[in-house]
């Protein structure tokens, strides 16, 4: 058996909390020979919940897991972090603005930026999947200065295998037969699936769906995906949330296989000429737990659009926040 | 690739159900290399929140889903039906006596009994999760008079993991350390969790704990857990259930480790003077994917007369419902 690791979740007695917790600590992260730590972070009203949640995770007698913290104490929660899910939200309430939502989660993200800088582990991995997860992760970074910023990164897995799948449904194919998605951009509705790179049994798929349905179908369904949910369940996505989080920490840790490249929101070091520092998706490939841009793809027209619209939200989203950073 | 197993999972749109099918989509249950087909049924009001599960499951991507089946017929949901976890039941409103319940439920399990009889595969193997579990189970399976009854068994998994974990806690050892723990009896308060049959490390654990705690704090505590979840959560166990689920059918399927036996709730067989036929948990050792009853284990007064008062519940139970037998 390793050493155990230490694995934070901000709002673990909320949905997704409660969904990725237990698979967490099951073993289907980092494998079942990887002993785990979970710390669990709540706001105060919610210690009760949480309190519930931890007497389950006992409950479940899953032997990677050696022990649980359940706390409201952000320090206490990042103590020696190797990895953390930033889950916790404000969700954005009637008549509010987005200017507000951001402000409101700028003061969580400031908080918990804080708390990781001066308690966790100085390698740990930052998920965050809190909404507006890109700049939640921006300003959590901006107030860690004794992390890398490359240690921050935001979802857009969910996003990356709602694009696959629904591809792999059009074609008649496997989820897993679809290679090299990308989803450029802000886990928004201006996040831009793109498949002008995708292969499926080695040949490119550009060839086999229309332009047509890519642009007034395939985008649109990516985009809207998480509102066709709430509208169907009455309750936004947290299976597949979590079960994207999961991927993307396994994928960073563990490294992505040979035949395909992840998507995932991290700092802009300025290829495909993003405005540097903005969290931003990529397509990466990972390797001994870093993972790398991947660079000098050929960006259509049609694309390079799309790029454009998605990284002038990300701007204007540090914009509304400078005062912060 | 082996060939894909159907895994019928009731009431899916449901809490449990809604961990439940994550996890065994993701290859939790057979491993990662047996291709799943889900066939998830529930009531006609919950279609639509179970078209969100639908959707949800595909946008993981998992490489072991190979299929999703939605409906509200049990007929299709049982088809072929390889594995069928019946979660779904209805749960006592206000003022129902426990009779109404019984009966209510009976209406629920004597109907898919038919459909499991007329369209599971012979060898599929049923565990019964709805409240009452194990008298749910004997309807269902005296309404599928094609199937040999020990295909039928009904959930103390999760109680046993409670029972191991509470006494882990107690011990100052992890869960995994504590080997063949017992629960005798039904799915309720009446529960028998039987401690003197436990080691830790090869060492009884009898002699480690007063007889005094065993009675006022352990048995209690382990009988009473569920409704100090609800207590704390604001909900019933969801995640914890599930997971015991899955440790029942994997551990039904595979085998169980040579170290410990588990408990199910499986037909008696009149092994330890249990009324023959009512689905009573016993300790069990799974292997090819059969059970049998551990045999021929001392038990001692203080057993004795717990073991008698479930067993006179359950017998209670299918007196209640017999002319559905």
């Amino acid at each position: 058996m390793n050493k155990p690791v230490r694995v934070t979740i901000t709002g673990a007695a909320g949905q997704i909390g409660y969904q990725l917790a237990f698979r967490i600590a099951s073993g289907q992260m980092l494998g079942v020979n990887q002993p785990i730590i979970l710390q669990l972070l709540e706001i105060t009203p919610a210690l009760s919940a949480l309190n519930g949640v931890s007497m389950e995770l006992e409950d479940c007698a899953f032997p990677t897991l050696k022990k649980i913290i359940a706390t409201d104490d952000a320090n206490e929660a990042f103590d020696q972090c190797d990895f953390g899910f930033l889950v916790g939200a404000m969700p954005r309430g009637p008549g509010m603005e987005r200017s507000d939502l951001l402000e409101a989660n700028a003061k969580i993200f400031t908080h918990q930026g804080l708390a990781i800088n001066n308690n966790a582990n100085k390698n740990v991995k930052i998920l965050v999947v809190g909404n507006p997860a890109n700049t939640n992760a921006l300003i959590a970074s901006s107030n860690a200065p004794d992390i890398d910023p490359k240690n921050f990164t935001a979802m857009t897995r969910l996003d990356h295998n709602r694009a696959k799948s629904y591809l792999a449904k059009k074609l008649g194919v496997q989820s897993n037969e679809i290679q090299n998605m990308i989803i450029w951009g802000n886990h928004s509705a201006t996040q831009y699936p793109d498949i002008s790179h995708v292969t499926c049994d080695d040949q490119r798929v550009l060839d086999a769906v229309s332009l047509e349905w890519i642009e007034s179908d395939f985008i649109p369904t990516v985009q809207q995906r998480g509102a066709e949910i709430i509208k169907a369940r009455g309750a936004s996505s947290a299976a597949s949330a979590a079960s994207a989080a999961i991927d993307h920490m396994r994928d960073w840790s563990l490294g992505t296989s040979d035949k395909s490249w992840v998507s995932m929101a991290v700092p802009s070091d300025g290829s495909y000429g993003i405005s540097p520092g903005i969290i931003f998706s990529f397509p990466v490939i990972c390797k001994d737990g870093n993972f790398e841009i991947v660079k000098d793809l050929k960006i259509n027209e049609f694309s390079k659009d799309r790029i454009l619209i998605t990284e002038s939200e990300l701007r204007e989203e540090r914009s509304a926040i400078e005062s912060l950073l």
